[in-house]
């Protein structure tokens, strides 16, 4: 089977299981593993914050990351189709309380326009204001689609003038860092708080970050705690993330070049893959994804109407011509 | 000062002042309240729904109306500026714990081609399922606009395609009613469960319904004595409602008039104003409504650049005359 | 039918409906009714704290009271059979998210030793410290027993020595005063923040009030309109609460006297009833309540084993010899 | 220094670390790891549920346990100083929402005459009613009391009387297990829903388990992920458990006889200590912590007034008779 369904998928390397098996490790409830300690000072180094905290899935480093800019009775703008409104079961309403709303673009931009014209000030205890504003870099359901630089930048300025915070989902800028050469710092420059993740294209088996500021980490400790994230010896985990870091970010470059094949393949342009995912829309997209299945090749079915793909470590060049060659004939 | 805040300034009348006085009342915790029982099956009745809950605010009526079609893990659809997203403190994040999508129109109409692409299907427990669909009508934000009937139906058939269901915010329907001809009945059959105000246009001092099947409001009963909105002797309050619906619905075609009017002193299209909602572009609303208010005449502005007058029951022809003449020399 | 199931059944007097009728009113939502001013600043002063707050209902007043001095992650201590405990549908858990812990008195009282060994302090971010502890005063269902002033005091000492703020629940604490003589500021000096009831005993239709520092009153007039309390011409209701205030106080000394008469009849014990509650064991709960109605007494059965009946002013000498009577028969 | 802070403390043997090297992972959010699933199978099987599954830590697992019996509006009951009120955050208010009522024991016990007496009946929606109660087994801040399989069995007789579920919160069930010999079935059977724990005296870095039935795991499995614990490559953590429920099972007998060897040395009565945990009432906790520190044993203080010290896989016999040299001492 040559399983694209996911790059969550990657199993560790056993280098990386090397690394997890050698790693010292303490208690992280009581501040004391150093391998995670190790992790989170990297991390929070490469995009330039002040720190950074280990949490045990993307969901969970979102959730708390959107939580330390926008409180109960406030509202986060963000694209419709981001992760945080479609792929979090909802947790940010659930256990933030929180409002949102939302600007459309098929895929998953920034709209400066329209952002500008929704942000909503503080007019005082009538009206809900905006506290931030998300985005997704690259953007899972828009097909792994990069934020350009200057528009993040653009949206930075917007949001400094009216007083509002950024959150970016982060959970491939390892993808839009490889696929533009564009420094990690200098999109960490342009948000105030982001979630990271280490289990998908990087190929660690468990952990996300969140990272911003000193204050919002020390925040986040105690919230992550409350909700069931406070783990133990998580340098086991974290050295898996420090090997993905040493190790699998640059490889990157290949899934993207394997998802442009893929995507050739299912007839769909590979100037508009800009990483490792390929979106193809198909109106029959649950019985393709079963006529794949039955050649060996796994895919999903994100709507109706919209087969994904994605490319990712344990999906070689090889795998990828066999899986082109099945979905060639597919399509 | 002639005061065009809000129609949910209206004082009670004498008339209602004395409908109160007398009303026959009883415990309503304990489903005993003979005029406020009256009141709800008189309003259920005329929106063609099997039953209707006494709220003591609009606010509360849309919390627990849209909770009644939406569970935690559920999202909404709504208009970006839609009363439930923008003004009512974030509740139904807060308290209901939903998620929450917005599509943008600059009239806060359906727009159903983009309401079709943003539903979501229930793919599984990894994505949001769209529960439900909610509309304002009148849309206070976008300037008492009337959503056209026939617009509602194609989003009653497009939500009964896909198994969604529709909220709709009625907090001045009346004003709709009046302004189309549209028997309340017709709006009634294309939502699943509404809120209606009785302290707005007309004129009661207190009270909004929540509608919708004999279940939904059983549910909801329960839900608002857990909200803090178990009132008691309400029928104090509901006669006023009923004094309501038998004088004061026919005449918010005059409230209809004064809007055009004033409209017309600020240059704005008459054609535009469907109701009783004027909102005026001023790059200075602040400041506008300030002079404004040193000539006697008192506005609002809902946003920096955006001024909201509202005509109601004590806002006289005169009094319309008078400060169309003051808005006439300022604009 | 002789109705002693609570008193929260009464209903207005004529007098108090001529007040309400010609009461001043404004928009309160925009702070302007001159008449729930009144009654908020009265209010305040009888119990010599800085603010009060209108509130639709007494579950309102509690949950946004309780909520002003215990925050997520904090705890409030209280009596096991406390209303706010007990009878409010969870709404403290679900709409503030607090945790509560409890100790157990027969007669709902203060018990300092277990209060103290409860206690917690804060010891870091992993345990739940005490924020807040809440006494109920008369407590409605230990049979509205009184909780002595001296308690109050050593309570309101140990809380002070440990920075925990104290919550009364005061919903009778007009019967409280009227058994005791306690000027009704001796009462509020012992809370950090109170909410009392003008619909139970003193016979309002409709209404609460929380009190506190204003700085609370000022948050919580934020919250009260998040949690769709924010109502309009509140003066209406404000009217009756003036009225009952300058009318009702005093004479609740008459319900005292009519349930001690209840009592005797039962078998209880009256030197067990306090003020307007007298709690019946009964191992058939149900049936009593049953045969009583059968004969035109209307009870509540409050558990399987325990009845309860509840003097007020819609209740008469008259009324209350008669009741006596048929429940001497019964018993 | 000698770590006597806790059993979470425990790091990962050279033989576990070999397990997780080797261990077959898949992507758990789509159900694929075969080794988490050989965990949860065989959890499930050795205390007779159906079903169990995976969490992040035991404080997620006792949420999402309790929450799978206690609904918003209903409560649970447990002893006052049970961990699920006193050191998880707050986060079954917080995160559930519900309503929490507890008895007092100073050794954890379950007191049926209390329970049956505290127990509310469903009586119509007014009221919150007893959902649950919940015992926690070996009791952590009653130092490591063993709930008697007696009391467990009348308590279960008693909540199946009533309709109550009964939640087990089993973190150091293996404790409770080894010490008394009783079957890990045999408390099994006396709870609806338990949560037990890897990650203290069994010594893998990460990881508990909810158990109960098919359904209830199945709805869990879709709340851990909407709380961010929904991990992937899980096998790496669960191949820790298994080799833990291998081989560290048996051995606790020696944490136990290891406390009882600390508690003579403190003067606390041996007999006193069922478990690893032994409780050390000081005036003075936190100087005492200090002063032992200083001579490289390092304690909690888990009040004022408590000195806790818990015996784990990383303290050896040497270890613990070194300790008890310095804390005889200073006693």
């Amino acid at each position: 089977m040559i399983d694209l369904r996911s790059d969550t998928l990657t199993r560790p390397t056993d280098a990386m299981r090397r690394a997890m098996a050698t790693a010292e490790v303490g208690d992280d409830v009581y501040g004391e593993d150093p391998t995670v300690a190790r992790l989170e000072e990297r991390v929070a180094g490469l995009f330039g914050h002040e720190a950074a905290l280990f949490m045990p899935t993307g969901s969970m480093a979102n959730v708390l990351a959107v939580r330390s800019v926008v409180a109960v009775g406030q509202e986060v703008l963000c694209e419709a189709s981001a992760h945080i409104a479609r792929a979090e079961l909802g947790a940010h309403g659930a256990y933030t309380g929180l409002t949102m709303r939302t600007w459309i673009h098929p895929r998953g931009q920034v709209d400066l326009t329209t952002i500008e014209s929704m942000h909503a000030p503080d007019m005082g205890p009538f009206f809900v204001p905006t506290a931030a504003i998300s985005v997704e870099n690259t953007h899972n359901f828009a097909g792994g689609a990069v934020l350009p630089l200057q528009d993040l930048r653009d949206l930075r300025e917007l949001a400094t003038g009216v007083g509002a915070r950024i959150h970016m989902d982060g959970a491939r800028i390892w993808n839009a860092h490889v696929a533009t050469g564009t420094p990690l710092a200098e999109y960490g420059a342009v948000a105030d708080v982001m979630a990271v993740c280490l289990s998908k294209g990087l190929g660690a088996p468990v952990g996300s970050l969140m990272i911003g500021s000193a204050d919002a980490i020390a925040e986040a400790r105690v919230w992550r705690k409350r909700m069931g994230g406070g783990m133990r010896q998580v340098g086991i985990l974290a050295a898996a993330g420090l090997h993905a870091l040493d190790h699998h970010v640059d490889r990157l470059a290949e899934d993207h070049t394997h998802a442009r094949l893929l995507a050739e393949a299912c007839g769909v342009d590979p100037d508009g893959v800009d990483t490792n995912v390929v979106v193809v829309p198909r109106p029959d997209a649950v019985e393709f994804v079963s006529a794949a299945r039955a050649e060996g090749v796994l895919l999903s079915a994100v709507g109706p109407t919209t087969v994904r793909m994605v490319t990712h470590l344990d999906v070689s060049r090889d795998d990828t011509e066999k899986a082109a060659a099945v979905l060639g004939r597919l399509v």
